[in-house]
């Protein structure tokens, strides 16, 4: 089979190393571009993991280039540029996988909590890169917005549970994530002594995620849930976990109906006892636990934050919107131990 | 003023460990007799940290010696070991701190959720010990039932907003708590491999902490909540975080309502920020925070659990059995950096 | 090309898991009998990270039905159980890649830090399978025996520099390993409260890994130096970083002594930085580091502690053994970040 | 008997913390004024973990004031601010324990390996403030340059053994530490996911602590012994190791020697056993342990390297140049676990 050219704009940060990593595996994608914002380095110098693995030349990202080499590109940038980069790529017919929040949201909910948006065309297309819900258009679309990594596994826990959910009880999400979520960037917050033996929450009940995850549970179910998620920062590099507290209307084998829904999920495995982070740790894989005490249901679902919650879940939509299947090259044997 | 002899029985875990370290720089209280069940060592063999420190002897748990040597004995033995224990010592009027749960719960909740009581007289007397509420009660108390360390947390947390609370709503806590809660026994999920890197709920909505936290809240209110409380192991040797979900029937200012119960609690520090462990890791205190969406209440609350969840606690109603300011010899001073 | 059937002897350890990891990627290796000690098990109950991955039934081990189902076996037993393991599968002309110490060391040597050696027959025809050194004689073999962890990289960090080397001078090895090394058995000093925010040495001086690094180095340079080994136990799961002390007669370009001794190895890398152990995490490479003042050399080698110092170097060695490339399916991308 | 006032300068870092936590609990010190390069704050805001504890005031650091309201001023400042500020304090008339590097060193080397020295004219009666050695220096010192963690922790492991030492042979030094030693500022080296799971070596055989050892241990035998020292970052915040390698001309009895050379020093315990970080974390113990083959010696010692490795030190050198018993108010029992 021919190969499929691919570009990785924003190959400095972890979500970057992730995509090179799945990619120079990958049978069918080709890295025929990467591109840094100041570009004049080498994918080993960025990662000196890469070393004698991958050492290919690192460029100043530029749109026509991109268009020049590459069919598809994954833009692991920030929110704000991503967009500016993607309305010029899609202007030069190359599809875009999208890992910022740019066109994740809807208009207002975007503008509300990030920026004006200066993509507003492209952002009606956008399809939300949730495979395990909307294959059938992310195989047709040339822009596809990755979902956020606390909003990928708090939806895939609550999915299944909507239709019987009490309509007027809140739902309540405890997120843990490991400090490669944070991104590279040295702070206070990620300082070593900050993070080791400790855990605190950041951001409760006004993360951005929020609303990302409150609009995704609205136009699945047509019911404005409310949704309350406080996330926490773990003393750990990679894996998310998160606990989510719902209420049924009625008793429900709450067991039976995940198991119904994810019957034919590749990515979704259901677990007898509570899942942690390390079995996903390196894959692509979305674990859920179930657990209830009469109409009070706690879902416990794992991802690692850097794949599932990030670049493997980027690949998929990439395979996906190139007609290849949605497995290929795609992560499944866990770092564990 | 004259010192007060005080006795450890059970000295070789974590929490035997941390009450030799609170009592030897105790300015009113002397050890003068620790043991464990089998005897015949030093406690710096025990614990080697303690080589040129404390290298007290260590004896085979006899309740007669007790009585000769100490008005008052701290028990930290595994449940049922404990109640024989205590029944034997209270006969010999000495006072007892009991760290493990067999005074903690009504008679048909421990024999429901532990084992056959064997001490159904002095299950009727004993004060829980949590400072914050039953303080004049401890005082006359000869024998106090030390928390659950979860329970400590949880209850400290949400208290000051039982008065609020909608009744009909369960009230969900997603516990974090540090592996050095489920002792020093070697064990495949003790294991370093098993809990580094990684984070898991166990026992979820199972835990024996779970009809503990409900019986003191509705003692305390007068009302039945429902109570859904999910425990996780953190990669963290000591610590406690407690996220508590409730609603109110009315909006409150949250913030206030805490700030206002605890006005008087030396123990008690209500956080601006969300708190974290460390910052109570080495300490007594319980620092709590609030927010609020709504009628939607966040409750973060943190403590160290093998000091305000156990030892620490213990030596304050200690002080308070013995008439001392509950202040006296309790450790403020966190670990941290 | 036609696949190989191979054989996990072994399969509930951590090697073991690696192993499976790495085989069921291979694209010539086909795993066709897996088994433990018990056997009456699913590789995805002895590592449930596997679930939906690896589900392969694992059979109580029979050295006849290895036999029947595979060319080469892979044994990831303990010592003393490894080697009538061995002699049965030669017996039956199935090859050994042995991951215990049993055939590692000449018989007086073994005899004296093990146990009575029951196979010395093919104890002499075993080939010690570090590649960099014993290529040609490991593609003729039938039984390697795998290198120790230790050994493997601090051979590797000391074998350029033996020519070079004062005779009279001690080589001191400060070696740290992360706890995977100490094996998935529940233990106080693998407990996580235990080596958690800790380190410290254990049978320094006294490893039985001293007497392996110090036999090869004796068969590599015909002299008999003296080594002192000292290991130390790291905060981590997964790694081991090696500090070499040595001493030169001569000033020496040690960087390039180094360089030069390695430019034809596929799976050493030579840093320009101190080497850390996140690099060669996941991985089969030694990554190593030399910097030196006068006479006096520092080597820092890294290496994964169960890939390059247990499984991956395992399938290097039946890549050879088997004629095939010794790159074919061996993990080279890090699990970095 | 009358509280003496000290002053702590430079209290926003790690050192400056431990500091306060010492001095609050000090029977004899009395802190009277507290500054930073600053100002302007409250210790509780430097320092959450205080809140409730101890809010003192904190000012912009001024000589004068110092000298109005304090006897002795403990500088926890960055070399080169830190001499310029002695300097002005000791024309005050003010005593003080200098935590840099300012006065530890010769002028020669100082200028070396730091930079210019400002205070030539104190540097010359500034005593080298290890306890075990210089206590009477120290008590008539009115400035004592409180030495390097890596020093304090090599330097007691290796001295008991200078005089047998063999006078050829370089003494290597192995060294690790625990993040906090690199300071509280974030940096990529600092981030959690650079050092969690990951052990390296940094600036081998270049460190300025190197220098430091090497011209204590001259002066202390009159020998200029080749030191090769080594320091790596651990995955742990608190606490350092040392694995000192050192040759004997004769054998001797290394465990006798430890034993008597320290045999009064409140301070310094011998272990049976290879040290760990935990048991001296907390405290101002330096714990050491002996290991010999032949004329080769293993030393491992532990300090805490906040504490022994600064600030209870510090506060050691303070007792003593005010006449108090070493031991007032010094941390021994340890934070394990």
């Amino acid at each position: 089979m021919k190969k499929i050219n691919v570009a990785i704009i924003g190959a400095s940060g972890y979500t970057g190393l992730e995509l090179i990593k799945i990619l120079i595996q990958h049978p069918h994608f080709n890295i025929t571009y990467i591109a840094t914002t100041e570009g004049g380095t080498k994918a080993s110098e960025l990662h000196p993991a890469l070393l004698g693995v991958f050492e290919q030349e690192v460029f100043k990202a530029d749109a026509k280039e991109v268009a020049q080499k590459a069919e598809l590109a994954f833009l692991a940038l920030p929110h704000k540029a991503a967009m500016g980069f993607a309305k010029e790529l899609l202007g030069l017919h190359v599809k875009v996988v999208d890992l910022s929040a740019d066109y994740r949201l809807e208009l207002e909910a975007y503008e509300k909590h990030y920026c004006e948006h200066e993509d507003k065309e492209h952002l009606k297309e956008a399809v939300y890169g949730l495979p395990e819900i909307n294959t059938e258009k992310i195989k047709k679309a040339r822009l596809v917005a990755n979902p956020g990594c606390y909003p990928t596994a708090s939806i895939l826990g609550i999915l299944p549970f909507l239709a019987y959910l009490n309509k007027e009880a809140p739902i309540f999400i405890d997120a843990k994530s490991g400090v490669s979520g944070a991104g590279k960037k040295p702070s206070t917050t990620a300082h070593f002594v900050s993070i080791n033996e400790n855990i605190f929450a950041y951001n409760p009940l006004k993360h951005r995620h929020e609303p990302e995850i409150a609009e995704k549970l609205r136009l699945f179910s047509g019911h404005n849930f409310e949704v309350n998620f406080v996330p926490h920062l773990l003393p750990v590099s990679r894996g998310m976990l998160i606990s989510s507290y719902v209420q049924t209307t009625e008793m429900i084998d709450a067991k039976a109906v995940l198991t119904v829904f994810y019957a034919q999920s590749p990515f979704v495995r259901i677990r007898e006892n509570p899942v942690d982070i390390k079995s996903t740790a390196g894959t692509n894989f979305c674990d859920i636990f179930v657990s209830q005490k009469g109409k009070s249901i706690f879902i416990s679902s794992s991802i690692d934050n850097l794949l599932r919650g990030a670049s493997s879940q980027a690949v998929v939509n990439a395979n996906l919107m190139c007609g290849l299947d949605e497995r290929t090259g795609i992560p499944i044997i866990a770092y564990v131990p």
